[in-house]
């Protein structure tokens, strides 16, 4: 366990950065012996920070200078395809040619689908990298994939987010023989768009996955499957209808109570038992949202984590590399490289 | 406004028929002097249910025997083709035939949708049906379409459902101007899978309704469009996450207030200001959710409904026809009868 880990980490990204990157980076370097950390992004804003933790390994540090920021709302290719001194594309090429493993950012969702393919680049014989955010369910973690830019993707790439999908949970979140379900408008096999119908029977039929079937929209909060595979347009509704509902819904809730005298009283009666129901749907701890398939690990947090979530996710990067996860996506999915097969044909 | 409108209703579709829809039609009768109902169903349990109505005005109100129940679990198709002295079925046909106006039914959905189609029968013009259900939102009613059997519908289609949303929401639940949104997953227009980005173009240059645009799913619980409009396969995915969050958050809310002495107390002193909050949300006054863009309409309640949502459903049937809303489909939105046309080039 103590092979070194090699971590670029984006300093520029995110609403909080560069304060609460640094911090949550510092931290997992002081929690982590085996940890190595590039942080990308202006020299002297990065540095600046770090100055204020003096006790950090700095053998284990380095500053790599990147003059650009790819902002939140830059139409993501342009971005990365230009910007070619960002700390996104600095960060990704860092993976690419080998002197990182994984690669952390809270910044921009879309320049990091579109770095990953064109800068990180895929494992031979994935299809296309899954963006792979974890819900936080009734019952516990759930993994939607893709919520990422597949929004018209083949069966063929819906059976490697599963197969991914089902890796992913049992040796970074820890959920043995996870339940892999295809999102579907209903429970029966024939239901469905004609995505849905084809991906089935070749779900079903997949060997070393534990396919339970369909899985409806509504039963998703409750934690009926630990790893649900759609279409991004489909994931994105999910995801998005989730986050939303809960939102609006929790604020209607917060509305009524300081509604009246009375029922303010009955709010701080009931605070207490209200946080700790609601601290199981805290996704802080599972880290950020992992971009699969790449040849190395890339990791995107909400556009507002603060520094514990930049440390879970860094130190999701440390298992990831420990339980040698592309290994087992190459040992355990039986890869075709199709470019290498055409050119063989040729 | 004393023009007569009949209804046909299905006696025996629902978890409370024959019970509630009895209860629900009868209220329906007294309240609605130009009002004729059908209730279609078996003739014995139906005459014995609106024999606990006296004083029901039998001369607008008649029974037809129906002796099949299409349930629930049933494979639709199937069902309305073999079951044709079904509720469903043959309440349809009255329609179909012009005896009634409209049909309404709590019963199974994929058989409302399928007999919508085969039975009663599109408006000339018309692509596809679209069931449109009303969601509550914070700040109203938002219709979304289609919730029904297209998963995988032509650009053309959506428009036709974005034209048809549109009248619906403004002549029968009365929004002024509605808000007419694409579902997406960006509010950029070049967002999206190649359905959005064909369909996007054709609503923007659409005359007669207000279109806002993209809309992202976090969006629509807060109201932020008044007509959503996307394929079914997405439609039910958005539907189904709302009641399914929300169902599982209040349920976590509640379970919270139960869980310790302190917080029960909290929960009684916070019930009253809760419930008229969450009253926005009761959709029971909208009616059933109507298939709409057939030659009569078809209206669908929940499988739970009580008599009062029958009553609505029934009141928006009349409403429907008091607005004459097929008319304003076929001067509105200069239909094309397609059939026709393939017919006169040959």
């Amino acid at each position: 366990m103590s092979e070194v880990v090699r971590v670029a980490v984006d300093a520029m990204g995110g609403d909080n950065a560069p304060g609460e990157i640094i911090k949550g980076a510092v931290c997992a370097l002081k929690a982590n012996e085996n940890l190595d950390l590039t942080l990308v992004g202006k020299e002297e804003l990065v540095n600046e920070e770090l100055s204020k933790y003096p006790d950090v390994p700095k053998e284990r540090c380095r500053v790599l200078n990147a003059t650009e920021i790819i902002e939140m709302a830059e139409p993501p290719v342009a971005a990365i395809t230009k910007k070619k001194d960002s700390s996104i594309v600095k960060g990704m090429k860092l993976v690419h040619e080998g002197s990182c493993d994984a690669f952390f950012t809270a910044g921009s969702s879309g320049a990091t689908l579109v770095g990953g393919q064109l800068i990180v680049g895929r494992i031979k014989g994935i299809e296309r990298p899954p963006f792979a955010p974890v819900m936080p369910t009734q019952k516990g973690p759930c993994l939607l994939l893709d919520c990422g830019a597949n929004v018209d993707p083949k069966p063929s790439m819906l059976v490697q987010f599963a197969q991914m999908g089902s890796i992913y949970m049992e040796r970074i979140i820890g959920v043995k023989n996870p339940r892999v379900a295809l999102f579907n408008i209903g429970a029966e096999e024939d239901k469905g768009n004609a995505l849905a119908k084809e991906t089935y029977p070749l779900l079903e039929k997949l060997e070393g996955i534990n396919f339970i079937g369909n899985i409806e929209a509504r039963d998703i909060p409750f934690g009926a499957a630990d790893v649900v595979v759609c279409d991004a347009f489909t994931g994105n509704a999910i995801l998005k209808m989730y986050e939303g509902t809960a939102k609006m819904l929790l604020g209607e809730v917060k509305n009524a109570i300081m509604s009246t005298a009375k029922s303010k009283i009955g709010g701080l009666l009931i605070k207490g038992a209200l946080k700790s129901t609601m601290q199981k749907f805290n996704i802080k701890t599972y880290g950020g949202a992992p971009l699969l398939g790449l040849t190395g690990l890339v990791v995107k947090a909400h556009g507002n984590a603060k520094a514990i979530e930049v440390q879970h996710a860094i130190e999701q990067c440390i298992q990831w590399k420990e339980e040698d996860i592309n290994g087992q996506f190459r040992s355990r999915m039986h890869l075709v490289d199709r470019t290498k097969k055409a050119d063989a044909g040729q």
